[in-house]
């Protein structure tokens, strides 16, 4: 037992070593104030924005083009895309859940858009109207005519790790879905553990599977903070050499039905625990906690960064 | 890249195989209350104990020996012990910083006793009043007491990651004062993040070098989840090979005199990551659930576990 163990840590360390720059996605103005109640007024995005552009964040996801009728968090998405004080350096992508969205995000200046996928049948049913098979044709188009566009596509899986309707996912399901995604173009896929349900041993699973057919630099981890787990299991992900992570500053959104449910992983706890083992992130750890009590204290939402509240103790 | 990486995770499948189960130290009654504001009544205290006894964990650090005049929430520690329902196969054991400690706890009839050491000289100082060599000093009378009457000792070892007044704490710090608690006859030596600083990094350091003088078997980690990196950094303590971890139901604890400060790393989110990963802990977790929302309940404090919040809402 000891000899494994050893072996293990020898060769985690020698993970940590080779290659210790980790790129965050910050997904909070999109993925996480769709998620909140609150709809947010388009000067405290901007603000939010602003204040992520200045922690030293290089992908920010800033909002969505999708109906208002179905997000109505997002019904500015225009007016946010108009605002935005582009700085060097920084991608600030959009969601495009088909070609008219692609249009809207185009006319806005967007140069990275993002399509979402599910590994479940019946989520994707009841979350984008259509099988797996019907959303994967329609974000075929859209691929298309953001290549034509020159735009960066990044492709999401959702329910990687299970489902709220299906329960258990098996990795096969989710392997097909990526493989796709990145065969229309996507630069990268990023799996979604939707509902926060995986643990390090379903991620050591899925991810051990996924890796024998797509290659850890075109994965990226988006977990949820729903059970606790995110940061142990995003700490599997690093193993497998995935280097790409999304989080939400203050842990913003969740279940905007249910009380107390948490939301995405907090980006301020991810560069914690990453700063502290020694990877690189371009992230202001100070500037990034100002930014998450800035939008909490807007939100009148407790923070839902463990880090921002222990630093608010000092 | 790859290639370490395939070895990284081949080898953590092996260790989950090899030794699956995990013992579980539930410190919530001690470690937790002790650092609640309110005083419990004693009747709380032995219903807790009562539920927690029938959740299968087999570990139960109920009260502490210690002055009113320091911690007036254990000044009933002989009403608690008087008053549990001692079960077949489950240690109730106690915290006694010193001879009139141990003596009270063998008059209630203890089986098994816990000493409170520090890695860091000012933490040591601050907290036991004395220097480490002095408290060292002292806990060895209380060792050979404890032998003469065939009480095991558990021996703990606080600001292992990091002190709230020193900061950083060299593993070289760590390792003496373990080895010395060892020698004087502590079955096991749990090592503390008192104040939650840890991250994968620190710990996978601290145990590279601790683990080539002292087994893993001799070990436990004791995490409090202050800054949200508790279960990041138990996943490195069970690639190590460490099998026997501290935690409190409901995240009880924290500090008493900041708002929002985290505790302990709540049992209920350990066992749903160690279950999700393949480990046994002989722990229902539907059981501890309840235990930790009636502690919740009655302290009208936010559960700190997010499994049980995400399970209230299903």
């Amino acid at each position: 037992m000891r000899h494994s163990t050893f072996k293990a840590l020898s060769s985690l360390s020698a993970v940590r070593n080779l290659a210790n720059f980790v790129q965050i996605v910050e997904v909070g103005p999109r993925d996480g104030l769709q998620n909140e109640k609150t709809i947010v007024p388009t000067s405290v995005k901007l603000k939010l924005i602003e204040m992520l552009s200045d922690c030293g964040l290089s992908k920010i996801e800033v909002t969505s083009f999708v109906s208002p009728k179905w997000i109505p968090q997002m019904s500015d998405q225009k007016e946010v895309m108009q605002g935005i004080t582009n700085k060097p350096g920084i991608s600030y992508s959009v969601l495009t859940p088909n070609l008219k969205g692609l249009e809207g995000a185009l006319a806005s200046g967007a140069n990275e858009v993002a399509i979402f996928a599910a590994a479940s049948e019946t989520f994707s049913e009841k979350n984008i109207n259509a099988t797996i098979d019907k959303s994967l044709d329609k974000f075929r188009d859209v691929c298309k005519h953001a290549s034509t566009n020159n735009i960066q596509i990044r492709g999401y899986v959702s329910c990687v790790l299970g489902c709220p309707y299906e329960g258990h996912i098996l990795p096969k399901a989710v392997i097909k879905v990526s493989e796709q995604l990145l065969s229309m173009g996507c630069y990268e896929v990023s799996l979604g553990d939707t509902i926060g349900i995986g643990t390090p041993g379903s991620v050591d699973t899925l991810l051990r599977e996924i890796t024998q057919f797509i290659p850890a630099d075109k994965l990226a981890m988006h977990c949820h903070d729903t059970y606790g787990q995110a940061l142990a299991n995003i700490m599997v992900a690093i193993m497998y050499g995935i280097r790409t992570l999304d989080s939400s500053v203050a842990g913003l959104g969740g279940c905007p039905y249910a009380k107390g449910a948490s939301g995405n992983v907090s980006t301020e706890d991810l560069v914690y625990m990453l700063h502290g083992s020694g990877y690189e992130t371009g992230v202001n750890l100070k500037k990034l906690i100002e930014a998450g009590n800035y939008i909490s204290e807007f939100l009148q939402r407790q923070n839902g960064s463990k880090v921002s509240k222990a630093n608010s103790k000092l």
